[in-house]
């Protein structure tokens, strides 16, 4: 059953169009150096949907060859044809993938019944086991607490990652699965990690693991000990960084903008983005710089 | 310059994995029997998002080759990759297709700087002219009427398709674009084709023309022509058709659901959706049975 | 049966908190010289929900008085109090007003049973008859097309005014409601007043009414006697009116303060607004005052 | 400061039209026997909007009586009408209550700034301190970080109320309001009362502790004292509260229906419900009288 933090692992890009493989390797190194117990690529944070197929399969190949089982590496085949994903779910396997992990398809809307129906067929033609995904800013639908429990039954789902942001929610999600322990739960907004975590989740998918992966890992463990004073300390680093590095510029996409960024500041991997977003102009740059030469992550975890 | 009616073709599925062709076979020259002014496969109605890309090509390899440029073909490359999308539409150039048209991609939200720097891009590369589609409810995004403006003036955008069923919207569009009279302006929603011809549009894009095309192919020459009654008289059979066929179950596919399921009915093609969608129960098609039966679409148009 | 033009009455204020008495009979008369076929007041126009009640009860008196049964006059009452809204019918009656208007109360949200249950109570304890008035974006609830034909069956509910500006939705209004001729569909955006005519609509509640009220009265009657040539330049100018009064500026109340603006530019009231909103600053002013004096409604008229 | 658990009073109803006094006097010493920190009344839970000004008054003047400074008592005040609001808070300085509370006008939409100017004249013209409340979901306006913060400097503005229950938002507003420590800040839904507390809030105003006030406040003491065992047991219990009273029939008005007929059941007032809402019918009361028995509060308190 897995545990822990699982960084949603962003693509450096070349250009536009390729992938900087040489980065991938720098960021995979400088994540797993930070402890963290598993691996998410080609999720939201990872620009999964906007990747040509050529470079999605690049990525899970070599993402899967580099990490070579040292921890388990999920991947993201979330896609509006079912057949896609399969596809994707069948190269995850080739290659070595443990899971995959699939928000509901993102163009026409569903009811509850239909989207039941859509993930029972996924997990019975996935060969690998499957998380689901609840995102519903992206995909306009939300998985109702008793659509998880449903699918919690399937023996190929294994997993849940909740990117609502939306505790209440998360909450109920927990309540109803408190019979299946072995069923994962996830969350992706890293500013309630720790009050998730207090909640009853079992991890996060903190997108600021790509920058500086041993913070959240410190965070995860404090709450394991009920810690609060160090729970209480990295909470305030963990929200300096999102105040900071997320919110620069005017784009939706600031916070990938802000992540890739950094990575670009700290000689990980390129900043571009894929469309329809772009990478930082030199103002928006100059903000990110001031603001990691200003907070110091490692302080906190000493 | 593109007026009249175009329909939004269906795709036929010969179960949720493979292309109907025979179904497709009749089903293309069935619509083009109604005297239809063009056609559009692989939109919204055509599930395009939803099929594998192997039948997206085929669909786009077999209707150009049967219509053979009898009238013009539009070819849906709607897609979240960006590198995807422009494949399509060189696949569609290959083969003949006229156009391409392509709706926001759809899983992040973008602002309008992003919309329009991803269209400029895509109209860049796309070797086939675009036209614009506005399809809020499935993406997330308006199109703002400075936007469309805006791009209209890129050579290679050539028009506009509205699905979000606001006239306010709609007429201010046209205000805008009123001192470009060769940019076309197209409505999807059939009930208010009649209005939008009225208030300065130049088709309709209707999936009732699936079934009847030359029902709204009446309409828009009534229009045309100014002429009160006949216009009164097609408006209720048009609105019969979708009170009675598009309202049948309680799944967001009710209308493809019943497009779907009176055409096989009509002994045209199969009723398959693709996921996350299914096809109606026995107790649902008798319903669309019994409306089918009911009323006569032929006896307004003489 | 209420057909034809029924202006949606500003309310004239002398500062934030008290009524502009002389300015509001200016205007009564002014509206009043138009043609229109009936008044609204205390509606969404006339900021009904912002003021006191002592300056609701005012407006009423005055407006009766003045009117003096010339034409139908309508009473705004919507409140989310049933007491208060009761209370506001009863004042209403007392002052020979001829019928009051309620939009559902509008801070609990509450299902269609609800609202069913809500309107019954009001108009059996209402003394005057009833119009129900769907504002969604105000009040965060749709009659469903439905809820109004059942509703329609009360014999003290004479009437809907749809403000949803959502033409496919009153079209299924008006489609449900034609066994009932008697009962009276209005609509307020009066962008598309030609429009929901054509579509089978009575009339509009149409806010430029209080400046250009035989604009609006000549729009009516060219569309029952089918004549597009008059249709087609008077909607010129309402797209005129609203494309320059009400964008100024960008406060959610730019409509109201642009036809209040543009009032007190000619010279028939003053322009304040009741908290929470505020009138034009000069710079707006201007835009109005420029706007006023380039476009000549006289001149569509003759 | 205020700190510690404020709950918002249910309005005992005789019949929709008049108040329960009895029942509200034993409403009011069974909370009180809980030992809270202040009640609030006339809030959202107090369907203070739905009520007639006559019952707002009376409920006014009975509370401020019966308490009697032994905690304080802040009153609801939100009304669409600013003369209606600052008349209330008048009343409620007269007969001895020590602040009001008010959300955002309901009706019309307004941007930032005029929420600014808002709240900066109610609380220049009301005599008893404010507190700003957030409740999007009923207001359809937002509190922006930025606007509480800029707010909180006003010397008669001195806590904030977040009913949002978006732990991210709180977040953000308890950051900016940091060094301002004298600023209360308190959130409604009780199911996040331990997290928000955790997160560095300052108390909650929790429905719940209408039928169990010594919960909630046990809660409060346990979060104080970093006591997890109690937390967990207390947040175990709070949250089979809620799943069990609030979810009860299918009415939007669930959890008050819920709260008012556990009072009825626990013999303290009248369960109904002011239009546009009813009571439960036999069948749910049913349903909650099971849940009641079958939980024991207390046992977890000792």
């Amino acid at each position: 059953m897995l545990k822990g933090i699982v960084p949603p692992v962003i693509t450096p890009l070349g250009d536009k169009k390729n992938l900087d493989i040489e980065g991938l390797e720098r960021l995979i190194e400088h994540i797993l150096s930070g402890g963290v117990h598993g691996l998410f690529i080609l999720g939201t944070t990872g620009e999964g949907p906007s990747l040509s197929y050529k470079i999605r399969n690049e990525v899970i190949e070599q993402v899967c060859s580099q990490v070579d089982s040292k921890v388990p590496v999920l991947v993201g085949i979330t896609d509006t044809s079912f057949t896609e994903s399969v596809r994707l779910s069948k190269k995850a396997a080739e290659v070595g993938a443990d899971a995959v992990v699939a928000a509901p398809p993102y163009y026409f809307s569903m009811n509850q019944a239909e989207l039941i129906g859509y993930y029972e067929s996924l997990a019975d033609e996935s060969p690998l086991p499957l998380f689901l995904y609840n995102m519903p800013s992206h995909t306009k639908i939300h998985f109702e607490p008793e659509t998880v429990k449903n699918l919690a039954e399937h023996s190929n789902i294994i997993g849940f990652k909740d990117s609502s942001g939306d505790l209440l929610y998360f909450q109920n999600v927990v309540r109803l699965l408190q019979d299946n322990p072995e069923f994962s739960l996830f969350v992706g907004p890293e500013e309630m990690l720790m009050q998730t975590m207090l909640t009853g989740g079992h991890g996060g998918v903190n997108g600021g693991a790509n920058m500086f992966p041993n913070l959240y890992v410190a965070m995860y463990e404090a709450v394991l000990e009920k810690n609060f004073d160090r729970m209480t300390s990295f909470q305030k680093k963990i929200l300096q960084i999102s105040s900071n590095l997320y919110t620069v510029g005017n784009s939706p996409a600031k916070y990938l903008q802000g992540v890739k960024c950094a990575l670009s500041l700290m000689g990980i991997c390129s900043d571009n983005l894929a469309l329809p977003y772009n990478s930082f102009k030199e103002q928006e740059r100059e903000k990110i710089r001031h603001a990691l030469n200003r907070f110091n992550v490692e302080e906190v975890l000493t």
